[in-house]
């Protein structure tokens, strides 16, 4: 394999992480479904539904979530996928830089930012331009450098997985990543904070808006659990509720042919 | 803070991974001791209590050994600490590269090695000497490059978070990490066999010794399971009863005064 | 309610558990799918693939199985129940007698058996005639008597939640059950054992053959790693060697048109 | 074994759980010791470990907490033993009813209740005297008929684990029961509160009086927190700091000799 060219690695810089929902397992309404079965009770129509989810969400009976499943295929640098990592209540399959030689992609951040104040382990400000473009050079020599050091590492015939050592955690790489709701609905609301760092708040809101568009109404749940829960509990309470009619009046309205929640019961009474 | 010089980094270079016990919970007998509530048994002295054991591990009946615990206190480089993360039975507390400014050692591997044949993942063969001269400047000057560019880039005022990024998988760092022994003998299996990379192989066996001097019995139970199940059934279970009657006899022979099973024993019977 | 007589209750008497696939997720091909990301190689087909899964579930892979999900509806008696929930890596769902008042379903053993020998957990030999007749005798009057006393003191104004301590481990009650495949493997060596009790080697045969239709390829693996690990590794390495070559040749046959394996390659493809 | 009498039966009536601290493993200055390692920061005295315990609780940091552990033992009917295993983040070691004749000691609640009113799960007020006495009698007759089943099953033969199923969810057992301070929290929030179960009620306040003797920083900030989430978090935090401030006015007064803090803290800068 020939060396690295200082443009062969410009052009494998990458601004963002990046998310793709591989695939989901089950709806809305089978969580609806598979939690009626404590109460024996039949299926009583799309607000009964999601009364009962915002039941379960809001006073923590997190075990029925677990029934809805997402998998992530996740494009992120090395830093972002060991904070991933921590997230224990999940399975992984990632590419192993024993195996294979290593993708030259590379993470830049789009602004380099000073030390926060207040609280130690956040970024502050956006520095002032004269020091984006240090800031910018240091970076990317430092990137350029480490590359040209595992090719030449290859070229000398060291193995793969003794000469992958010198890369930077800022190597992006890929990973399957998944979990059930429950699981997703503690890291969401962990990694959406501000005092996550930047690239995993992006992830985060990322695995989101994918989840939404298969479990709209747990993810809306959840999202208004979390904002009211900092002022009161019967602040979310109230949300909950609202929701609830809100969205039941409008599942009657256009009688939610298509809806989620209707299939899911429709296929537990045939 | 003042630029490291190369001298400085070069005398922060480490060779290999360490480990200490940094606690443990319970001993060979708590396990013993616990099994014995299914059966509802009077404890019957060393001999019953390894066979017991013997019996536990053979037939994978691993609930009572998740009653004794172990936590290490680990310094190893970021690929291998990647590698410790995907166990997920375990608990974790890391040194924060968000938080504080990363202590810049680095580790180094002994012998650079060519690409093993076979098995893809693996290392093979020692370089030959003009060979290792040669990887060894082009790691160094790496690992010494990204130090400067870390150090410069906080010198510019980039947060640590967003500095980090440019360390490479050889940065060493400080884990606890914490597990029971169900979960580290299956570590274990995987993590001290041919195929494990060499450092982590190390720490694994690093973690054994250690594990083995407060579990005794366990310990030499599992490397026996380990060793003979590749041979058959037959000849584990023939070394399971020829280790339980001749640590017996030992034990008997000695009176075993200082010994855990005993110790353990006594707490339950008084 | 009115109080049940002894016909009612003798009509809801039940010889066997019975298991449902409610819904799986994935097919052998998305886990041999998945697993490659970790070599970041192409699919070669069908014989590649289950080449890769005789790979995995030979060398204890396990992480890659956790992709594949099935879900079951349960029907068992609550002694059966209980060694189910031991089984921790799953998502449960249980009816609660809390909630709602019991259906007076009880399970009742096709044979009495007598105390094994040898292993003194299991059943032994079926009784004799004369025996089955007094012990039949005995049992119907308990379980009546409980299930009378349940509807009697619910008559008298008693909680469900108090009133249901009457009923015996006998009765039968329903949960789903959702676990990943490496778990239901883990599940099924412990439970299709002949140490274990009859009723649960009846759910998980019943287990077993429902997933075997969604996922046949890791079902056979681990069956043939099961029966032959006994003997020796070699053995069961043989045996994969086999079963790939033969389900290759025979996917090559009949061109293997509705073959999972092949569909899921599909979908990445794409 | 002789057929049991009335007396018999009558004097194995237990009216309560009963659980006992069997080990523990850790002291509050531990967990705060480990929390530690993630910013490389000394020990800075007691009531700097207060607010660090207290930050974490807070903004559910939970890693850390999971290095304390607590094993019980157990004494509890069949019911609630149910209810615990559905805890799966424990480990657990139970009695089993396939291997030993079953002790014949079973729960009564010491007075009947009526269905609650709202909350569909609950009991309600407690029964008038004279419906008392009827379920009193009801209840006796029940537990007695099914203990003299058992009883009789095992006389004419019957195998363990196949008579046991007749015994009702009365029976008492014993299990051992352990887990670290992170799962435990969350069994205390879900089972302290007023809708458990007022068995498991009683169970979760002993298993939080026996951690307080051992953990009593984790355990008061955990009861705040629970109390004062309801509010807002404007009002559980004032509380935590309030308690730091008290604590630890106490603690320098006092010279907190005793104190685990220290002891911990000691520990560690040796």
């Amino acid at each position: 394999m020939e060396t690295k060219t200082h443009t062969d690695i410009l052009n494998q810089i990458q601004m963002e992480v990046s998310v793709r929902l591989d695939d989901a397992w089950g709806y809305d309404g089978d969580i609806a479904r598979i939690a009626r079965i404590s109460t024996g009770s039949q299926r009583k129509g799309a607000r009964a539904d999601i009364g009962l989810l915002a039941h379960l969400i809001r006073d923590d009976h997190g075990s029925p979530l677990e029934m809805g499943m997402v998998r992530f295929e996740i494009h992120a640098p090395l830093f972002t996928v060991a904070q991933l990592l921590r997230h224990r209540m999940a399975s992984y399959s990632q590419v192993s830089g024993r195996y294979v030689e290593m993708d030259l992609t590379f993470y830049k951040p789009l602004d380099w930012k000073g030390q926060g104040e207040g609280n130690r382990q956040v970024s502050g400000e956006v520095l002032p331009d004269e020091k984006q473009v240090g800031a910018n050079n240091l970076y990317m020599q430092s990137i350029m450098q480490a590359a040209r050091s595992y090719t030449a590492l290859l070229d000398t015939g060291v193995s793969r997985e003794q000469a992958r050592i010198v890369l930077p955690q800022a190597l992006m790489v890929k990973i399957f990543c998944q979990m059930n709701l429950r699981s997703l609905m503690n890291l969401l609301t962990l990694r959406m904070a501000h005092d996550a760092q930047e690239e995993f708040q992006d992830l985060a809101w990322g695995m989101f808006a994918l989840t939404r568009q298969r479990f709209p109404v747990v993810m809306d749940l959840m999202m208004g659990r979390n904002k009211f829960a900092a002022e009161s509990r019967d602040a979310y309470v109230a949300f909950m509720k609202q929701y609830a009619d809100e969205l039941a009046v409008e599942a009657e309205a256009e009688q939610f042919q298509s809806d989620h929640l209707a299939n899911a019961g429709k296929k537990v009474n045939q």
